[in-house]
Protein backbone atom coordinates (compact mmCIF):
# COMPACT_ATOMS: atom_id res chain seq x y z
CA UNK A 1 0.00 0.00 0.00
CA UNK A 2 2.84 1.97 0.74
CA UNK A 3 4.86 1.70 -1.99
CA UNK A 4 1.80 2.11 -4.08
CA UNK A 5 1.42 5.55 -2.34
CA UNK A 6 4.90 6.44 -3.40
CA UNK A 7 4.65 5.14 -7.03
CA UNK A 8 1.52 7.06 -7.52
CA UNK A 9 3.29 10.41 -6.23
CA UNK A 10 6.28 9.63 -8.44
CA UNK A 11 4.46 9.20 -11.62
CA UNK A 12 2.04 12.08 -10.59
CA UNK A 13 5.18 14.14 -10.52
CA UNK A 14 6.49 12.68 -13.81
CA UNK A 15 3.85 14.30 -16.27
CA UNK A 16 3.63 18.09 -17.25
CA UNK A 17 1.26 20.20 -18.87
CA UNK A 18 2.57 23.14 -20.88
CA UNK A 19 0.21 25.93 -21.49
CA UNK A 20 1.42 26.28 -25.00
CA UNK A 21 0.53 29.48 -27.48
CA UNK A 22 2.95 28.72 -30.26
CA UNK A 23 4.85 31.66 -29.93
CA UNK A 24 8.26 32.10 -29.00
CA UNK A 25 8.23 31.40 -25.04
CA UNK A 26 6.02 28.89 -24.83
CA UNK A 27 7.59 26.71 -27.46
CA UNK A 28 10.92 27.35 -25.98
CA UNK A 29 9.26 26.12 -22.96
CA UNK A 30 7.94 23.09 -24.63
CA UNK A 31 11.00 22.15 -25.43
CA UNK A 32 13.48 22.64 -22.81
CA UNK A 33 10.51 20.40 -20.84
CA UNK A 34 10.39 17.68 -24.01
CA UNK A 35 14.09 17.80 -23.61
CA UNK A 36 14.88 17.94 -20.01
CA UNK A 37 14.27 14.04 -19.93
CA UNK A 38 13.01 14.65 -16.14
CA UNK A 39 9.26 13.81 -17.52
CA UNK A 40 7.90 10.52 -18.43
CA UNK A 41 5.20 12.56 -20.71
CA UNK A 42 4.82 16.28 -21.22
CA UNK A 43 1.15 17.25 -22.49
CA UNK A 44 0.90 20.73 -24.58
CA UNK A 45 -2.23 22.67 -23.70
CA UNK A 46 -3.77 25.71 -26.37
CA UNK A 47 -6.47 27.63 -25.87
CA UNK A 48 -8.65 29.00 -28.31
CA UNK A 49 -10.69 32.45 -26.87
CA UNK A 50 -11.70 33.82 -30.13
CA UNK A 51 -8.26 35.36 -31.18
CA UNK A 52 -8.40 37.18 -34.41
CA UNK A 53 -6.98 34.41 -36.56
CA UNK A 54 -6.44 30.99 -36.03
CA UNK A 55 -2.73 31.43 -37.30
CA UNK A 56 -0.98 30.42 -34.17
CA UNK A 57 -3.03 27.46 -33.41
CA UNK A 58 -1.68 26.16 -36.89
CA UNK A 59 1.89 27.25 -35.45
CA UNK A 60 1.34 25.10 -31.99
CA UNK A 61 -0.14 22.27 -33.59
CA UNK A 62 2.61 22.23 -35.96
CA UNK A 63 5.20 22.23 -32.94
CA UNK A 64 3.16 19.81 -30.98
CA UNK A 65 3.22 17.04 -33.92
CA UNK A 66 7.33 17.69 -34.85
CA UNK A 67 7.74 16.96 -30.97
CA UNK A 68 5.20 14.27 -30.55
CA UNK A 69 3.51 16.11 -27.35
CA UNK A 70 -0.02 15.36 -26.49
CA UNK A 71 -1.64 18.41 -28.09
CA UNK A 72 -5.17 19.77 -26.64
CA UNK A 73 -6.96 22.80 -27.89
CA UNK A 74 -9.57 24.18 -25.33
CA UNK A 75 -12.31 25.86 -27.01
CA UNK A 76 -13.32 28.63 -25.39
CA UNK A 77 -14.90 30.74 -28.15
CA UNK A 78 -18.09 30.59 -26.35
CA UNK A 79 -16.79 32.64 -23.18
CA UNK A 80 -16.12 35.63 -26.20
CA UNK A 81 -18.55 37.61 -24.32
CA UNK A 82 -17.18 37.90 -21.34
CA UNK A 83 -14.04 39.29 -22.17
CA UNK A 84 -15.90 42.95 -22.94
CA UNK A 85 -13.78 44.87 -25.67
CA UNK A 86 -9.73 44.61 -26.22
CA UNK A 87 -7.71 44.59 -29.30
CA UNK A 88 -7.56 40.46 -29.14
CA UNK A 89 -10.84 39.19 -29.12
CA UNK A 90 -13.16 42.04 -30.24
CA UNK A 91 -13.48 42.83 -33.90
CA UNK A 92 -14.04 47.07 -33.29
CA UNK A 93 -11.08 47.07 -31.20
CA UNK A 94 -7.65 47.95 -33.57
CA UNK A 95 -4.37 46.25 -32.77
CA UNK A 96 -1.58 48.38 -31.67
CA UNK A 97 1.20 49.26 -34.06
CA UNK A 98 3.95 50.77 -31.74
CA UNK A 99 6.62 49.31 -29.42
CA UNK A 100 5.19 47.55 -26.27
CA UNK A 101 4.97 49.95 -23.68
CA UNK A 102 1.68 50.02 -20.95
CA UNK A 103 -0.22 52.51 -22.53
CA UNK A 104 -0.11 51.38 -25.95
CA UNK A 105 -0.78 47.55 -24.78
CA UNK A 106 -3.28 48.25 -22.45
CA UNK A 107 -6.19 47.61 -25.49
CA UNK A 108 -4.27 43.81 -25.67
CA UNK A 109 -5.65 42.91 -22.47
CA UNK A 110 -7.61 39.92 -22.50
CA UNK A 111 -8.98 40.19 -18.95
CA UNK A 112 -8.04 37.64 -16.47
CA UNK A 113 -6.96 35.69 -19.70
CA UNK A 114 -3.83 33.74 -17.70
CA UNK A 115 -6.06 32.72 -14.82
CA UNK A 116 -8.44 30.92 -16.90
CA UNK A 117 -5.37 29.63 -18.90
CA UNK A 118 -4.21 28.28 -15.54
CA UNK A 119 -7.46 27.03 -14.41
CA UNK A 120 -7.77 24.97 -17.80
CA UNK A 121 -4.09 23.54 -17.12
CA UNK A 122 -4.70 22.82 -13.26
CA UNK A 123 -8.13 20.47 -14.75
CA UNK A 124 -6.48 19.04 -17.45
CA UNK A 125 -3.26 17.85 -15.16
CA UNK A 126 -5.16 16.61 -12.66
CA UNK A 127 -7.40 14.36 -15.01
CA UNK A 128 -3.99 13.33 -16.74
CA UNK A 129 -2.12 12.83 -13.06
CA UNK A 130 0.47 15.29 -14.32
CA UNK A 131 1.98 17.48 -11.32
CA UNK A 132 3.40 19.76 -12.77
CA UNK A 133 2.26 23.26 -15.03
CA UNK A 134 5.08 24.93 -16.71
CA UNK A 135 3.91 28.44 -18.32
CA UNK A 136 6.32 30.91 -19.69
CA UNK A 137 5.74 34.09 -18.24
CA UNK A 138 8.65 36.17 -18.63
CA UNK A 139 9.95 39.58 -17.17
CA UNK A 140 8.98 41.86 -20.10
CA UNK A 141 5.45 40.93 -19.80
CA UNK A 142 4.79 42.00 -16.14
CA UNK A 143 4.91 45.85 -17.06
CA UNK A 144 1.85 45.52 -19.25
CA UNK A 145 -0.30 42.27 -17.93
CA UNK A 146 -1.43 42.76 -14.26
CA UNK A 147 -2.06 38.42 -14.26
CA UNK A 148 2.26 37.99 -15.57
CA UNK A 149 3.21 39.39 -12.34
CA UNK A 150 5.55 37.02 -10.16
CA UNK A 151 2.81 37.77 -7.36
CA UNK A 152 -0.05 36.66 -9.50
CA UNK A 153 1.98 33.56 -10.55
CA UNK A 154 2.21 32.85 -6.90
CA UNK A 155 -0.73 33.32 -5.70
CA UNK A 156 -1.91 31.15 -8.36
CA UNK A 157 0.59 28.46 -7.27
CA UNK A 158 -0.88 28.35 -3.89
CA UNK A 159 -4.34 27.99 -5.30
CA UNK A 160 -3.24 25.26 -7.20
CA UNK A 161 -1.13 23.35 -4.49
CA UNK A 162 -4.85 22.97 -2.72
CA UNK A 163 -7.65 22.58 -5.98
CA UNK A 164 -7.38 18.95 -5.79
CA UNK A 165 -6.63 16.04 -3.46
CA UNK A 166 -2.70 16.10 -4.30
CA UNK A 167 -1.28 19.08 -4.77
CA UNK A 168 -0.47 20.95 -8.55
CA UNK A 169 3.09 22.62 -8.72
CA UNK A 170 2.88 25.79 -10.90
CA UNK A 171 6.44 26.55 -12.71
CA UNK A 172 7.72 29.89 -14.44
CA UNK A 173 11.28 28.97 -15.13
CA UNK A 174 11.50 32.25 -17.46
CA UNK A 175 9.71 34.86 -14.57
CA UNK A 176 12.84 36.19 -14.82
CA UNK A 177 14.39 36.03 -18.09
CA UNK A 178 13.84 38.47 -20.52
CA UNK A 179 12.13 37.42 -23.76
CA UNK A 180 16.33 37.69 -25.71
CA UNK A 181 17.22 35.26 -23.49
CA UNK A 182 14.49 33.05 -24.21
CA UNK A 183 15.96 33.49 -28.06
CA UNK A 184 19.09 32.15 -26.50
CA UNK A 185 17.50 29.78 -24.56
CA UNK A 186 15.37 28.28 -27.57
CA UNK A 187 18.72 28.27 -30.31
CA UNK A 188 20.88 26.24 -27.59
CA UNK A 189 17.34 23.47 -28.10
CA UNK A 190 17.28 24.04 -31.20
CA UNK A 191 13.76 25.37 -31.15
CA UNK A 192 12.64 25.87 -35.00
CA UNK A 193 11.52 29.52 -34.64
CA UNK A 194 10.40 29.69 -38.03
CA UNK A 195 7.35 27.95 -36.82
CA UNK A 196 6.36 29.80 -33.99
CA UNK A 197 3.93 32.59 -34.15
CA UNK A 198 4.36 36.10 -32.39
CA UNK A 199 2.22 38.67 -35.14
CA UNK A 200 -0.88 39.86 -33.72
CA UNK A 201 -2.26 40.66 -36.77
CA UNK A 202 -3.76 36.94 -38.77
CA UNK A 203 -1.81 37.49 -42.12
CA UNK A 204 -0.08 34.41 -43.95
CA UNK A 205 3.28 35.92 -42.09
CA UNK A 206 4.39 38.17 -39.35
CA UNK A 207 3.20 41.39 -40.23
CA UNK A 208 6.77 43.22 -38.94
CA UNK A 209 4.84 46.26 -37.43
CA UNK A 210 2.85 45.28 -34.47
CA UNK A 211 3.64 45.82 -30.90
CA UNK A 212 4.54 41.69 -30.80
CA UNK A 213 6.49 41.60 -33.98
CA UNK A 214 8.67 44.77 -32.85
CA UNK A 215 9.17 42.86 -29.14
CA UNK A 216 9.94 39.41 -31.29
CA UNK A 217 12.70 41.10 -33.80
CA UNK A 218 14.36 42.96 -30.43
CA UNK A 219 14.33 39.94 -28.78
CA UNK A 220 16.67 38.15 -31.74
CA UNK A 221 18.96 41.19 -31.75
CA UNK A 222 19.52 41.49 -28.22
CA UNK A 223 20.32 38.27 -28.01
CA UNK A 224 22.63 37.94 -31.04
CA UNK A 225 20.63 35.26 -32.37
CA UNK A 226 19.98 35.09 -35.93
CA UNK A 227 16.26 35.46 -36.92
CA UNK A 228 14.45 33.39 -39.39
CA UNK A 229 11.18 34.98 -39.13
CA UNK A 230 9.68 35.68 -42.72
CA UNK A 231 8.04 39.47 -41.76
CA UNK A 232 6.33 41.84 -44.12
CA UNK A 233 7.83 44.90 -43.04
CA UNK B 1 -8.04 63.89 -11.71
CA UNK B 2 -8.23 62.12 -8.40
CA UNK B 3 -12.35 62.87 -8.21
CA UNK B 4 -12.63 60.76 -11.33
CA UNK B 5 -10.59 57.94 -9.93
CA UNK B 6 -12.13 57.81 -6.26
CA UNK B 7 -15.43 57.76 -8.61
CA UNK B 8 -14.12 54.98 -10.83
CA UNK B 9 -13.26 52.96 -7.22
CA UNK B 10 -16.59 53.63 -5.67
CA UNK B 11 -18.46 52.52 -9.09
CA UNK B 12 -16.04 49.14 -9.18
CA UNK B 13 -16.93 48.22 -5.65
CA UNK B 14 -20.98 48.82 -6.46
CA UNK B 15 -20.77 46.06 -9.05
CA UNK B 16 -20.90 42.34 -8.00
CA UNK B 17 -20.66 39.05 -9.94
CA UNK B 18 -22.28 35.90 -8.26
CA UNK B 19 -21.29 32.45 -9.46
CA UNK B 20 -24.73 31.04 -9.98
CA UNK B 21 -25.58 27.34 -10.51
CA UNK B 22 -29.25 28.02 -10.34
CA UNK B 23 -29.17 25.72 -7.55
CA UNK B 24 -30.36 26.37 -3.46
CA UNK B 25 -26.89 27.98 -2.50
CA UNK B 26 -26.22 30.19 -4.75
CA UNK B 27 -29.74 30.86 -5.45
CA UNK B 28 -30.16 32.45 -1.64
CA UNK B 29 -26.36 34.44 -2.02
CA UNK B 30 -27.92 36.04 -5.49
CA UNK B 31 -31.00 36.70 -3.38
CA UNK B 32 -28.52 37.92 -0.65
CA UNK B 33 -26.89 40.33 -2.87
CA UNK B 34 -29.86 41.57 -4.50
CA UNK B 35 -32.03 42.06 -1.23
CA UNK B 36 -28.92 43.78 0.85
CA UNK B 37 -28.99 47.50 -1.50
CA UNK B 38 -24.71 46.48 -1.31
CA UNK B 39 -24.58 47.04 -5.02
CA UNK B 40 -25.76 49.36 -7.72
CA UNK B 41 -25.76 45.99 -10.19
CA UNK B 42 -25.55 42.27 -9.37
CA UNK B 43 -24.59 39.99 -12.42
CA UNK B 44 -25.29 36.29 -12.37
CA UNK B 45 -22.57 34.08 -13.94
CA UNK B 46 -23.56 30.02 -15.28
CA UNK B 47 -21.40 27.81 -16.35
CA UNK B 48 -22.60 24.93 -19.12
CA UNK B 49 -19.58 22.66 -18.45
CA UNK B 50 -21.07 19.66 -20.48
CA UNK B 51 -23.36 18.46 -17.30
CA UNK B 52 -25.44 15.54 -17.48
CA UNK B 53 -28.73 17.83 -18.21
CA UNK B 54 -29.55 21.36 -19.11
CA UNK B 55 -32.23 21.32 -16.13
CA UNK B 56 -30.12 23.85 -14.12
CA UNK B 57 -29.21 26.31 -16.53
CA UNK B 58 -32.90 26.46 -17.01
CA UNK B 59 -33.77 27.42 -13.37
CA UNK B 60 -30.76 29.55 -13.15
CA UNK B 61 -32.20 31.53 -16.30
CA UNK B 62 -35.69 31.63 -14.18
CA UNK B 63 -34.45 32.56 -11.08
CA UNK B 64 -32.27 35.99 -12.82
CA UNK B 65 -36.02 36.86 -14.99
CA UNK B 66 -37.62 36.80 -11.80
CA UNK B 67 -34.62 38.91 -9.94
CA UNK B 68 -34.20 40.72 -12.76
CA UNK B 69 -30.75 40.32 -12.83
CA UNK B 70 -27.96 39.94 -15.99
CA UNK B 71 -27.39 36.68 -16.29
CA UNK B 72 -24.68 35.00 -18.85
CA UNK B 73 -24.04 31.26 -19.86
CA UNK B 74 -20.75 30.98 -20.39
CA UNK B 75 -20.11 27.89 -22.79
CA UNK B 76 -17.52 25.45 -21.84
CA UNK B 77 -19.14 22.40 -23.67
CA UNK B 78 -15.63 22.80 -25.93
CA UNK B 79 -13.16 21.89 -22.79
CA UNK B 80 -15.50 18.88 -21.62
CA UNK B 81 -12.10 16.35 -22.36
CA UNK B 82 -10.02 18.22 -20.12
CA UNK B 83 -12.34 17.16 -17.21
CA UNK B 84 -11.45 13.68 -17.87
CA UNK B 85 -14.06 10.65 -16.14
CA UNK B 86 -16.78 11.79 -13.79
CA UNK B 87 -19.86 11.51 -12.85
CA UNK B 88 -21.26 14.71 -13.73
CA UNK B 89 -19.91 15.08 -17.42
CA UNK B 90 -18.90 11.93 -18.50
CA UNK B 91 -21.69 9.62 -19.84
CA UNK B 92 -20.11 6.27 -18.86
CA UNK B 93 -19.40 6.92 -15.51
CA UNK B 94 -22.76 6.54 -12.84
CA UNK B 95 -24.03 9.25 -9.99
CA UNK B 96 -23.87 7.96 -6.67
CA UNK B 97 -26.90 7.01 -5.38
CA UNK B 98 -26.39 7.42 -1.34
CA UNK B 99 -25.31 9.88 1.16
CA UNK B 100 -22.61 13.18 0.95
CA UNK B 101 -19.59 10.98 2.06
CA UNK B 102 -16.13 11.35 0.45
CA UNK B 103 -15.80 8.04 -0.78
CA UNK B 104 -19.11 7.99 -2.18
CA UNK B 105 -18.78 11.46 -3.89
CA UNK B 106 -15.29 11.49 -5.15
CA UNK B 107 -16.69 10.38 -9.00
CA UNK B 108 -18.93 13.78 -8.43
CA UNK B 109 -15.60 16.15 -8.50
CA UNK B 110 -15.01 17.85 -11.83
CA UNK B 111 -11.40 18.59 -12.02
CA UNK B 112 -10.34 21.73 -10.76
CA UNK B 113 -14.33 23.35 -11.68
CA UNK B 114 -14.21 26.10 -9.19
CA UNK B 115 -11.10 27.79 -10.23
CA UNK B 116 -12.39 27.56 -14.26
CA UNK B 117 -15.73 29.10 -12.45
CA UNK B 118 -13.69 31.79 -10.25
CA UNK B 119 -11.14 32.83 -13.07
CA UNK B 120 -14.46 33.30 -15.29
CA UNK B 121 -16.24 35.50 -12.96
CA UNK B 122 -12.88 37.49 -12.71
CA UNK B 123 -12.81 37.80 -16.71
CA UNK B 124 -16.31 39.01 -16.29
CA UNK B 125 -15.75 41.05 -12.95
CA UNK B 126 -12.96 42.68 -14.66
CA UNK B 127 -15.08 43.66 -18.41
CA UNK B 128 -17.90 45.27 -16.46
CA UNK B 129 -16.33 46.88 -13.41
CA UNK B 130 -17.36 45.15 -10.80
CA UNK B 131 -15.29 44.69 -7.99
CA UNK B 132 -16.88 42.07 -5.97
CA UNK B 133 -17.16 38.34 -7.06
CA UNK B 134 -19.48 36.49 -4.86
CA UNK B 135 -19.68 32.36 -4.64
CA UNK B 136 -21.07 30.20 -2.30
CA UNK B 137 -19.14 27.35 -0.99
CA UNK B 138 -20.48 25.99 2.56
CA UNK B 139 -19.21 24.28 5.50
CA UNK B 140 -20.67 21.05 4.01
CA UNK B 141 -18.50 20.97 0.68
CA UNK B 142 -15.28 21.15 2.49
CA UNK B 143 -14.57 17.33 2.78
CA UNK B 144 -15.68 16.30 -0.67
CA UNK B 145 -14.33 18.39 -2.76
CA UNK B 146 -11.03 20.42 -2.57
CA UNK B 147 -11.77 23.54 -4.30
CA UNK B 148 -14.15 23.73 -1.86
CA UNK B 149 -11.93 24.52 1.39
CA UNK B 150 -11.74 27.52 2.37
CA UNK B 151 -7.62 27.61 2.44
CA UNK B 152 -8.34 27.28 -1.30
CA UNK B 153 -10.75 30.16 -1.67
CA UNK B 154 -8.51 32.57 0.10
CA UNK B 155 -5.32 31.48 -2.27
CA UNK B 156 -8.04 32.84 -5.41
CA UNK B 157 -9.02 35.67 -3.31
CA UNK B 158 -5.41 36.81 -3.15
CA UNK B 159 -4.77 36.27 -7.04
CA UNK B 160 -8.08 37.79 -7.75
CA UNK B 161 -6.83 40.78 -6.27
CA UNK B 162 -3.55 40.61 -8.17
CA UNK B 163 -5.11 39.21 -12.26
CA UNK B 164 -5.89 42.79 -12.96
CA UNK B 165 -5.57 46.48 -12.65
CA UNK B 166 -7.37 47.04 -9.96
CA UNK B 167 -8.03 44.67 -7.06
CA UNK B 168 -11.31 41.84 -7.79
CA UNK B 169 -12.22 40.63 -4.19
CA UNK B 170 -13.52 37.13 -3.41
CA UNK B 171 -16.38 37.01 -1.26
CA UNK B 172 -17.43 33.59 0.27
CA UNK B 173 -20.36 34.64 2.99
CA UNK B 174 -21.38 31.09 3.49
CA UNK B 175 -18.19 29.49 4.13
CA UNK B 176 -18.86 28.73 7.58
CA UNK B 177 -22.51 28.31 7.48
CA UNK B 178 -24.12 24.80 7.14
CA UNK B 179 -26.63 24.00 4.11
CA UNK B 180 -29.29 23.90 6.49
CA UNK B 181 -28.34 28.12 7.55
CA UNK B 182 -28.32 28.59 4.21
CA UNK B 183 -31.96 27.41 4.09
CA UNK B 184 -33.06 29.25 7.12
CA UNK B 185 -31.51 32.59 5.33
CA UNK B 186 -33.25 32.07 1.93
CA UNK B 187 -36.31 31.20 3.55
CA UNK B 188 -35.69 34.72 5.08
CA UNK B 189 -35.05 36.21 2.21
CA UNK B 190 -38.50 34.60 0.10
CA UNK B 191 -36.20 32.71 -2.18
CA UNK B 192 -38.77 30.78 -4.42
CA UNK B 193 -36.65 27.10 -3.68
CA UNK B 194 -39.29 25.42 -5.76
CA UNK B 195 -37.62 26.87 -8.55
CA UNK B 196 -34.11 25.71 -7.62
CA UNK B 197 -32.49 22.92 -8.69
CA UNK B 198 -30.15 20.44 -7.20
CA UNK B 199 -30.55 16.96 -8.65
CA UNK B 200 -27.68 15.22 -10.62
CA UNK B 201 -29.87 13.52 -12.30
CA UNK B 202 -31.57 14.64 -15.41
CA UNK B 203 -35.37 14.29 -14.65
CA UNK B 204 -38.33 16.84 -14.73
CA UNK B 205 -38.51 16.96 -10.85
CA UNK B 206 -35.91 16.12 -8.43
CA UNK B 207 -34.85 12.11 -8.09
CA UNK B 208 -34.94 12.34 -4.60
CA UNK B 209 -32.88 9.49 -3.98
CA UNK B 210 -29.00 11.08 -5.60
CA UNK B 211 -26.55 12.14 -2.90
CA UNK B 212 -27.22 16.17 -3.59
CA UNK B 213 -31.35 15.37 -3.30
CA UNK B 214 -30.62 13.50 0.18
CA UNK B 215 -28.04 16.50 1.12
CA UNK B 216 -30.92 19.02 0.10
CA UNK B 217 -34.08 17.29 1.82
CA UNK B 218 -31.63 16.67 5.22
CA UNK B 219 -31.24 20.53 4.70
CA UNK B 220 -34.40 21.35 5.20
CA UNK B 221 -35.58 19.15 7.88
CA UNK B 222 -32.53 20.78 9.62
CA UNK B 223 -33.55 23.83 9.19
CA UNK B 224 -36.85 23.08 10.29
CA UNK B 225 -38.43 25.30 6.72
CA UNK B 226 -41.02 23.05 4.66
CA UNK B 227 -39.83 21.78 1.71
CA UNK B 228 -41.89 22.80 -1.68
CA UNK B 229 -39.88 20.36 -3.99
CA UNK B 230 -41.52 18.01 -5.51
CA UNK B 231 -39.57 14.40 -5.70
CA UNK B 232 -39.87 11.43 -7.70
CA UNK B 233 -38.78 9.35 -4.84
Amino acid sequence: MRGGLIIFIIRKMSRGVVIFSGGLDSTTLLYDWVRSGAFDAVFALSVDYGQRHAREILCAEKIARELGVVHEVADLRGIKKLFGKNALTHEACAVPNADYAPDNMKTTVVPNRNMIFLALAGAWAASLGAGKIGYAAHSGDHNVYPDCRPQFAEAMDEALGLCDYSALVLERPYVNLTKADIVRRGAELGVPFEITWSCYEGGDIHCGHCATCRERKQAFRDAGVSDPTEYLN
